[in-house]
């Protein structure tokens, strides 16, 4: 099976592409509030996905990280905003200091194509 | 490759099929103990494993939490009392809190069919 | 599709081959330094990959932890020493502690055959 990389870098690529699946990159996001940050990661997500040739529809997997777990009502509801309520990952969620310390939300995702 | 998605929510599937792989939502158990939630959350495994058609002997990967490290010793004597010995997956373990403070335990589980 | 387990035991697994994908155990290393842990892990992936019959320009995701997030400018020095630049994965890194206090950094790969 072929492997296509998407917005490769030296130290990770944004997106990987393994036959009909799809691994992209955890995703953080801008702005202040943890509503901000999911929103503005989602939307990198559904950019990578559209880019490999995929859509949130079709998610399989996703891994969240939140920097303090107060935070689980307001990922969730940014989450629920966003996600196709039809065609719903699995999904796992846990507390974890990011890269950063301003980052508050980092998603996993693992697609079909 | 098509999809398939077990106890699927709004929020997240309890199992989603993608081809031959099958991605679980990671699972938390009920019970006081670190051996109660293991257990409770593996019966768990085993069931969205049948679901899917599938079972634990097939299991590609799995991704452990525990809320605190030094639970690592009744965690993996749950876990052998449970897992196939003759067919164990790659799997990983880490410290981090989930999603509620009485949860101690978590398995995120990929697995053939 | 077939499965096939490397480095095999009751507990789990080096590496588990299903089809043309090949899932890695968390891979931690010895040393006192993180760059010699992240040296002695990444070794230790590169010889589970070439047992599975791939190498590290097939690496499709990989989930880092590092037990102080302070250590994540070290680990990327040693993993941009390491990876292929050319082929590099989806990544993404999180603090949690592991198994044992010593260990500072953890890998899980996920790569193609």
């Amino acid at each position: 099976m072929s492997i296509t990389r998407l917005d490769a870098g030296a130290r990770m690529s944004g997106a990987v592409i393994h036959g009909n699946t799809v691994y992209l990159a955890g995703q953080v996001g801008e702005g202040e509030s943890v509503t901000d940050q999911c929103k503005s990661a989602l939307a990198e997500v559904d950019r990578l996905l559209a880019a490999a040739g995929s859509n949130k529809s079709k998610i399989l997997q996703t891994i969240i990280y939140i920097s303090d777990i107060d935070y689980f009502a307001e990922m969730n509801a940014a989450w629920e905003a966003w996600v196709d309520p039809a065609n719903t990952p699995a999904r796992a969620t846990s507390e974890a200091k990011l890269a950063a310390p301003k980052y508050k939300v980092e998603f996993i995702v693992t697609a079909a194509i």
